[in-house]
């Protein structure tokens, strides 16, 4: 089977929309109003926002299963006020929920967070908590950068994330690491917010000795790791430079690249100089890069063509495509018939 | 003959280290002591640090010239005192001038600016003006990113920056985009801040109309350009997506990624997706990666041999080695004997 480990729902119905912007409004607000609802929709709408878009995808191209999220620019983490961060966390998650039950052969949860800017993370361990136990999620993404493109918590490796990280691996799931919106006027999302965090969340693995404290921890890093295997020989280098252990020990048996890189030439790269047992196949359909390639025809998301061109063992086409997958989220096997 | 275009004097001696180090000190203190003196070093000393290590190396790999500026990660435009910022880009540009004057056959210089975070760039323009017209040098290091890793200037299309970019043009000098030491502990200076900056940049040009307002303007961005090669499908996608003139036009015309990517499979995806006309040879040593690739046996930043083992035509290799740095940089006309 293929699984498709980095999906958003950002093709959400307009009501849901608009309870964000309820959300918002009200922070912007003196006065003591009350919380917004989070509005009633039907099956019916969330059937056909995912059945017209991510689904008839998946069908088109032949991915079976995605592991699904809230939409990413939405999280919201820069937010600074804690019971808006729960509320919208807890709304995002749910319908992620919906969508796994209504499609459970389709779609797995990945929850995002309630994280605010250099907040405490008790919210975060208890929406995890909940998520996991309580709706059938395999993983949650986190933010390294609540701020938005100013980079003001501490690296990954400080024991400010610990509670998250206890949690993890007492539940037995992954992290995807992955932004939210950019809220510097510097640093666009999608071209180079997400990019530079999976470049320094690498980094800062490669700095700190996190997988030494929790060898039991597992990161997904999105988007083909950033610019990381493109400098592969740079992070090589620089390792030696600091004394660090091989990546291969102190990194890379903990982390794991996706395949969210939208051009053969990338992917030929990623395969290349990344081990096939640290790739998980991806496309963030529908996400950062919607539209067809006018020299292919073949849209820029639709990642798969570009595995399937890539040499490769079928031992290896296998675990980018499900055993890797399968591995870092073990939550998974609780729905799916055995490899 | 070849070219690199993208040397730091990382060798400096020691004398000069300890005078920034009176210059840092000297911003702690309360009272109104004097400015530290600059000093006296002699030729045999700058003539030392260089034959014993990049000059060395450049003969060893058969560089004929490199295009030589000030130890990137020391340049410091996070200092907010403007008269430190000027006295200590000063000291440095006349250091490498003395290096281009011991070595005019193998040096070409290229100045730092006194940028401040958020300052008037008047200062900036004169140190420009001073070094093209007084020194000889043929181009400068522009920091996107004076704080130093927070990114609290405006993205480079805004009109701040214009006053740098009208004396670039008057004199027909391009810039390297180069960030200098992160000050955030979340960024790796090496291992992010830079990359991150390349990528950053480049998604401000695809935002922005930059070159449309100055279409002599050219940019230099190191390291091969940082994640964007390796994500030449999403920054194409994006492109469309935001309704931007194909990157071929909107972007190329005036933007060089150099060759600072130490791995074979790294410089084999930017000769394959990135026009040869968009390469300019560099190894930015000795830089952020020292030592030698425990598999090869060869240095990590001996990028010419990378380069040499690209199945290239003989002229895309002429312009990455030669003839496209000539073109970016003008003023080298003026010390090279004719191509």
């Amino acid at each position: 089977m293929i699984i498709d480990c980095h999906g958003h729902y950002t093709t959400v119905p307009a009501a849901f929309g608009e309870y964000r912007g309820a959300l918002h409004a009200r922070l912007a607000e003196t006065g003591d109003s009350p919380a917004p609802t989070v509005p009633a929709i039907s099956d019916g709408e969330i059937s056909e926002t995912i059945e017209a878009n991510q689904l008839r995808l998946q069908r088109e191209r032949g991915i079976d299963l995605t592991i699904f999220s809230p939409r990413a620019s939405w999280m919201d983490q820069h937010i600074t006020d804690a019971a808006t961060a729960r509320a919208w966390a807890r709304a995002s998650n749910d319908l992620v929920h919906r969508v796994t039950t209504l499609f459970p052969e389709n779609y797995a949860g990945v929850c995002q967070l309630p994280q605010t800017p250099n907040g405490q993370l008790g919210d975060s361990v208890a929406e995890l908590e909940r998520c996991v136990t309580e709706l059938g999620f395999v993983g949650c993404n986190l933010n390294p950068d609540p701020s938005g493109g100013f980079w003001s918590s501490p690296p990954m490796y400080d024991e400010y994330w610990f509670p998250v990280y206890e949690k993890m691996v007492e539940l037995d799931v992954p992290a995807m690491i992955h932004v939210s919106t950019s809220k510097n006027p510097a640093v666009h999302t999608l071209g180079a917010h997400y990019l530079n965090a999976d470049t320094t969340v690498f980094m800062q693995l490669v700095e700190g000795d996190l997988f030494g404290r929790f060898p039991g921890l597992r990161f997904v890093i999105p988007h083909g790791g950033g610019a990381v295997p493109y400098h592969w020989g740079r992070f090589h280098g620089l390792t030696v430079r600091m004394n660090r252990p091989p990546l291969e020990e102190h990194v890379m048996r903990n982390v794991f690249f996706d395949t969210c890189v939208y051009h053969q030439p990338g992917i030929d790269l990623l395969t290349n100089v990344i081990s096939a047992d640290n790739i998980l196949f991806a496309s963030e359909m529908l996400g950062a890069v919607r539209g067809d390639n006018p020299e292919t025809g073949a849209s820029w998301d639709d990642t798969k063509r570009y595995v399937d061109s890539v040499k490769l063992t079928e031992d290896d086409r296998s675990k980018i495509y499900e055993l890797n997958t399968r591995r870092v989220y073990p939550r998974l096997e609780a729905r799916l018939p055995r490899p």
